[in-house]
């Protein structure tokens, strides 16, 4: 039954109101399994239209679930209460790249990788790299602040926010923050729409700080006898005075998969552990602290040390990195991705507490990640029964049990992803009372009519 | 005349009440002019004194302003309302200083300089570095988000700051964020509270993030025959793939009074713009990189360049940094130090703005900074009468024009002071009616009764 309201909305916006069922479709879900219909969806391609949706909605009381890539893991853009999706997927202009002032302005579409690719083709960087960078996109990024394997050095998607056009959830057009490199005046209006998952307010545009391409970048693989060797290692290349982009760690399940997955020689047979590590900067010093790493990992026990000083060389070993995910897809089991966080020292606590719960219930989990940050990805992998089907309720019940245990050793339940539905059940347990207050206060402040992204984070 | 509701704050806290008239002296005001005699001080010594004041507070409608230690420039701490000052700067304990976690926790009283020397006897860095750091404490930092000449590399206090203890308005002690490096549980409470002046919580508790000492640093400087030669070397420094730790300019005015106070051997006499550049990573880079530098500062019409290889080399070169702002108090004239922010690109129109001033009204102007990041403090020279007073009236409408020009050209009026009492005039204007809007309802949603802080922001 459509809505009495849809004729007005196209009254008002005209052709970027869709109600077909191929786009109320393909609007529905991200890459979490829930899914919604909503009753329309705005494709909308200027901030005005973003406007004239809110104010029109919060006028009706329809709820307004935004959209970017809709790449997500946890749901957040799935309209669970329906009435509109409001997409800014064809927001895709890239409006300055400016390396004189050291910013670039685009709207909220542009995808990761093609403002990448822009700043890179007049020498500039911008950092943050989303493994969704290809297909996720600068509003998705900022709604979810989103992080990636270089975050150790260059810091998550808010570091790098310098302002933004907002639409409010009543249709006003809020201009926070601005072009400069520092900002003191009054709050930090920028960073509380940074990671707000489009309950607070709608990004159309955004003015990104970029700096200056370092000039050289390499990498070393290496495997490792035990897990706690590598770890180990983690600890003493930054004790020994370096801060790489990123340090990534793979525990033993995910080797072995990657062995059966790639073949015997794509890593040698004892790896029970194993880093790769990107540094850049200038050339001089990029030569010799990739030396001064490799000789840190060996002594902490590296059976072997595997150097990429060419951009091929290095890619490849992004791309073995890229395998170890395909890998743990390659063994036919779904796998539920969790990417909890926590401190440092605990990753080897993290990983036996992993290996302690697959043994006890058969349920196979698999850790890599992050580790410069301890931003580990946790794979709880989903046994089948006889007619293939997953067995999910005990998979679940181990989440709860990571969960559990990572809130109780001072972690995060989300380093990179987000709340959204996922995680909603646990959201206020993991902030506590207090938090949690405050963020209906800060809701309601904000969207006093709840018709923003409603349903999410349990608020 | 005493409140009556002071004998009852004292039954409840006892001795970290204070009433006389010394006390109350020493917290009415900060480096700025404005000054203002509290009720009450309340010398807190931990958390729970912290929520029982503001509790107290909230009950009894008084207001209470935070102070950390009171060396701020905008009036921020400074009881313009009266009622209790509570103090944290009696809160200095380094609870905890882990490199393996990549944290420190620290109490909002310590001191920026001694967390960071704390962290140094680990080999271990907090960067935020505040011209200050010696005498502002990390409370200070945080409630005005501190940058620091080192921020063009390594951000500002926010990019440090994992989690915090805040007591709310009413006396509800919130924990938020935690110890790890990604975080992604639900909005940025963190941040929220990073620049809000006191006016939405008061912080008593950081864990800050702490990362790798580079092994090496050095610095060099350069004048130049004009300043747009200097604005230039900054430019090509960068688009040269260089990303220093600091790049500081220094203009003419500022170079003639550092002369006469220093002599002539100081600084070449023809020196009409001035740079300084520090660097930081591993020694090889670091030296080879300082070649580079010097190489581009050099084509870029650079009169002399000066190295600076060893520790003690590189602290003359800030020691002549800072003779820079002390030639400018040796003129006698009074300084109306104002910390705006332009886009980098427009550093040489500002200094010639900032010249045509001069000559127009004949009060000088002496401009020096955070170039790379834009960040320039203006310091508009007071001249005196006859009698040897201030002339302030002039100098006033110049620093209007100043924000005028700023604003109109896409800057900030503040890139680290913040607003507090000294910028609240210009505020509105400067951010726009909705983001004005968007802080009286994060204030109101903050602080219902409006005790905090109290005529700060114009709000």
């Amino acid at each position: 039954m459509t809505p009495h309201w849809i004729s007005e909305l196209r009254d008002l916006l005209g052709d970027c109101v869709r109600t077909d069922e191929a786009t109320l479709r393909e609007h529905a879900a991200d890459k979490w399994h829930a899914s919604a219909l909503p009753q329309a969806v705005v494709l909308a391609t200027e901030t005005g239209q973003v406007s004239a949706t809110l104010k029109f909605a919060s006028e009706h009381g329809i709820p307004v679930t935004p959209r970017g890539a809709g790449v997500g893991y946890v749901g957040g853009c799935v309209p669970v209460k329906g009435g509109i999706v409001l997409s800014v997927a064809s927001m895709t202009r890239i409006l300055e790249i400016n390396p004189s002032d050291g910013v670039a302005v685009v709207e909220a579409g542009v995808l990761t990788a093609t403002l990448q690719e822009a700043c890179a083709r007049v020498g500039w960087f911008y950092p943050p790299d989303p493994a969704s960078r290809k297909e996720s996109s600068i509003g998705g990024n900022i709604a979810t602040n989103a992080g990636g394997p270089r975050c150790l050095k260059y810091g998550v998607t808010r570091a790098y926010v310098l302002g933004l056009t907002v639409v409010l959830a009543d249709g006003r057009i809020l201009r926070c923050g601005g072009r400069t490199h520092k900002n003191k005046q009054g709050f930090d209006l920028v960073g509380l729409f940074c990671g707000s998952e489009g309950m607070l307010g709608i990004v159309t545009e955004a003015t990104l700080r970029i700096i200056p391409t370092p000039p050289a970048r390499a990498a070393l693989h290496a495997s490792f006898p035990q897990f706690a060797l590598a770890a180990a290692a983690v600890q003493n290349t930054l004790q020994g005075g370096h801060l790489p982009c990123a340090i990534e760690i793979t525990d033993a399940y995910t080797l072995a998969a990657a062995r059966r997955h790639l073949g015997p020689s794509a890593l040698p047979a004892e790896a029970k552990g194993h880093i790769i590590i990107e540094i850049d900067g200038q050339a001089d010093a990029v030569a010799s602290e990739l030396e001064s790493i490799a000789g840190i990992l060996r002594d902490t026990g590296a059976s072997n040390v595997v150097y990429a000083r060419t951009e091929d060389e290095v890619e490849a070993i992004w791309q073995l990195r890229r395998e170890f995910s395909y890998s743990l897809k390659a063994t036919g089991l779904t796998k539920l991705n969790e990417d909890i966080v926590i401190p440092r020292s605990q990753l080897v606590d993290l990983v036996r507490f992993c290996e302690d719960m697959q043994q006890e219930t058969g349920i196979p989990v698999a850790c890599f990640g992050h580790s410069g940050d301890g931003n580990i990805h946790t794979n709880i992998m989903v046994l089948k029964d006889a007619k293939g089907r997953d067995i999910r309720e005990p998979a679940d019940a181990l989440v709860n049990r990571l969960f559990n245990w990572v809130l109780q050793h001072g972690g995060s339940i989300t380093g990179e992803h987000g709340i959204g539905l996922a995680k909603a059940p646990w959201f206020s347990h993991a902030i506590g009372t207090e938090a949690m207050e405050l963020h209906r206060a800060l809701k309601t402040a904000l969207d006093p009519a709840g018709i923003l992204n409603p349903g999410k984070m349990g608020l």
